[in-house]
């Protein structure tokens, strides 16, 4: 038995579930969980995402794909199939704070998330050690304020399935992106949409806010306004000073970013214009 | 057009989807959200919530339930369908505290819970006001050890679709419950299984904990320990005294009972073993 | 014997709390509770709020203060005793939405707010009955676009202690601040500083936020940037559609004013720069 | 300069705040920070914690200590002085599960906490390689089930300053309890009082909550009844089975065993009675 994720989204329209769940059955698929959503019955957006497990003996990835094209291309959808027995790759970027490195590495040694790291790439050389222990590359590569040396990260990161900038202050072109092509998660150490961009805490210290937060993103060409993944605060109060913030805010971080990642691993989170949908 | 919502159970096999979503596209009807749940995919128990829209000049409900019957059967399963455009009735027990009672009658009258409220019982004479300047009845009941006045309750409750005990301090005994036989929601004054029974507050004060919540939960036979429905928490310090933690607590009690009643009024709650599905 | 709160501001220096201390001592007064924040003990701000009784046959409030003025001279403060006896009056101005006044007029009725309410202002008509019904003047004062009849009102608040805004569309202008002269306190339907303005909700569901909020804080000439009293937040999902925020939302916002308000009238807010102190 | 810590408790009674900090005062210290709390000012238990420094030149621990100690005699005073440039030395206990130990280690080296590990003892040989490679030494104790091995224990552990069980599912004995004779801090996977003793995951689920937690508490010789430092919670949904418990649930011993550490290497935790006062 081999388990698949279809995700799925498209035009809101009758019969998409009839249609989907027919075609699972008929090849004598078992749903184990399916979730669905739509902005609007009349005239919405409609997302779907099926778990579903299927006699590998006699169908294979390429086989249900092909015979699901014809249903997707009715609907106009845009879908994917996902073998779950196959880990996910995911690359790590980060600069001085090692908080986020830390955990994702102690998560993914403990099994908890189940995904390869194929490198960790960083503008500071302090790392290697913490991970070459774990036994996975580390490329130190130093930036400077005119040469971001993204053709250099390009070429290591491109075969990643997706990227974690686990607290990495470089801000990536619009041109990076464009040729990685692929999904990047950043971790922004404030509650977006407040504090946006550099030295969040100090904003909210001196705005003197009574709860603080992280958000997971996705990265977008434009700094700090990616879709929303996660999102994880705490209170504070007035005796928390800046360094109260940063240590509190640690927390937050890891939290939210492994929570993020750990539902993209699972293809639970689906981007939709400036939001997600996250089926969690 | 019409919107209905079936709640469906059973034992989980193939195809369950598959063959209600086609049943409701047979009949041009069009799912709004499905919501769906198995406790184990190989040999376990499942859930499933539809709310769908259909054109009521083609079907009844009536109709469409003698339809629906043979494959329900062929599922051995126990379902319902429930027409959203026809209110539940909602009856209030309540003595002396009056904070969820005030809180259910504002919900009402603003239209956010969209439920009828036929009738308040209390063993106090207090709220009779109150209830009375929105223009419902009250029925002052007063109750003695050796006189739980069941069956004058009973002749007052037993055309609602269901009960609340908005902190009613009687506990309704067994015979009650089977004699009125729907459902039943309480709000307990504390996080179960903790400090079950009288004054939680106190013992969680005793206790010295750092966190106090409050359930909402179906009543069963055995006092406090019927399926939870929600839980809302809070953290206290050493600085709370029992009244501090009373009063905090009142709030916990008004959300955990309007969520409760929210979830239950949009047929969201679904009753199983000792515990509940909520598809929130 | 009779209790009184000082609530004191200062340059901090050395021996602050030892005459403060003595000089209560030395009033035969017995400190209940005593907090203290200083920004930074070297040469930072500091802040003493203390909560003490005396015998009230040998001192009165005047006689307490005249002792004190010297002492408080000395360290060049600004400060403040409050006789707890004495209920605060705190004037309410609302529009149309009704859930905040609802709620703080069944806090007062129940005692849980230890204030007075002399009026309620609004520029709808359609609280008068609800308000009348426990005995407070009503004041139905329509605002056009041109007219915010600021005169009239504020004959009404001129002997308010404070005044909250509990939802009132109005914005106030510099001119009825400066010549009311005391606290205003507001709740903003959001996360400030995140979506000021007008439509918070709407604001919050584009950016498909994770966590929504609601703040109560001080009014400042300038829109939604005075000091912050609290903030409340709750999660949200993708299945949030902007009408479940503003419910959602509605519970924050009783939440977030009612206990701002509750700190406010137990002398627990202490403003510096554009931030609180709150000794909770 | 040099920073000390008073914690200090006694009966409540007229003039303590006025004498300890006049004594202060005289030793020309300046406050950094003080907290009181009285569980009732007439006659209730009085806590102090005051956070004051001092010229080190003039004045040593030694020194301060003797001059104190008429005073504290004279209030019939537990109390204590703490030199904060000192670092407590905490002895670690594990288990199987390493999420709290890999966090404590992290947290250790990252210098948020300030304190010392001298040993890190397990009834597992697992996490030898993890512990050494901070250059802490590890003792593999193995236990049997008549054979605890207290006594090799006790060896070890008697010099630090305090233990923390992170995750160790040995039982210490009263006898052990009484012999090392300092605090011990154990992290209990459940919201307590709920779900004492073994598998309260399982309990949790079986029982169907809707909120999860963790307890950082004092051990005592009852298992799991000891006073509670710190306790963190967590909503979750009829979806997560056992394992998903277990997983959210790392997340939340984590937090709470690492915060309670926080707080009591910062001397902020007191004891009395079967409940903590946490000047936070």
């Amino acid at each position: 038995m081999k388990t698949f994720i279809l995700l799925f989204q498209c035009a809101d329209q009758k019969g998409i579930v009839a249609k989907i769940s027919n075609f699972i059955f008929e090849y004598d698929g078992n749903i184990i969980i399916a979730d669905q959503y739509s902005t609007d019955p009349e005239g919405g957006h409609f997302f779907l995402r099926v778990e579903f497990y299927i006699d590998e003996t006699r169908h294979t990835k390429a086989s249900i794909e092909a015979a699901f094209a014809p249903i997707a291309d009715g609907f106009k959808a845009r879908w994917q199939f996902y073998d779950t027995s196959r880990r996910q790759s995911m690359g790590i970027l980060v600069s001085k704070p090692d908080h986020c490195l830390f955990d994702l590495l102690y998560l993914w040694k403990s099994g908890e998330l189940a995904i390869d790291i194929p490198f960790v790439i960083s503008n500071h050389p302090d790392h290697e050690g913490l991970v070459r222990q774990y036994g996975i590359p580390y490329y130190h590569i130093p930036v400077t304020g005119t040469d971001k040396k993204e053709a250099e990260i390009l070429a290591i990161v491109k075969d990643a399935d997706f990227l974690v900038l686990a607290r990495y202050m470089q801000v990536l072109t619009g041109h990076f992106l464009a040729a990685y092509g692929r999904d990047i998660i950043n971790i922004h150490h404030s509650f977006l949409p407040s504090f946006k961009g550099a030295n969040p805490y100090e904003q909210a210290f001196e705005r003197g806010v009574k709860v603080i937060g992280a958000t997971a993103h996705f990265v977008t060409p434009e700094l700090d306004t990616g879709p929303i993944i996660t999102q994880i605060v705490e209170p504070v109060t007035h005796r928390d000073h800046v360094d109260d913030l940063v240590r509190k805010g640690k927390n937050l971080e890891k939290r939210a970013l492994s929570q993020a990642i750990h539902l993209y691993s699972e293809y639970r989170v689906m981007r939709y214009k400036n939001r997600t949908v996250v089926f969690a």
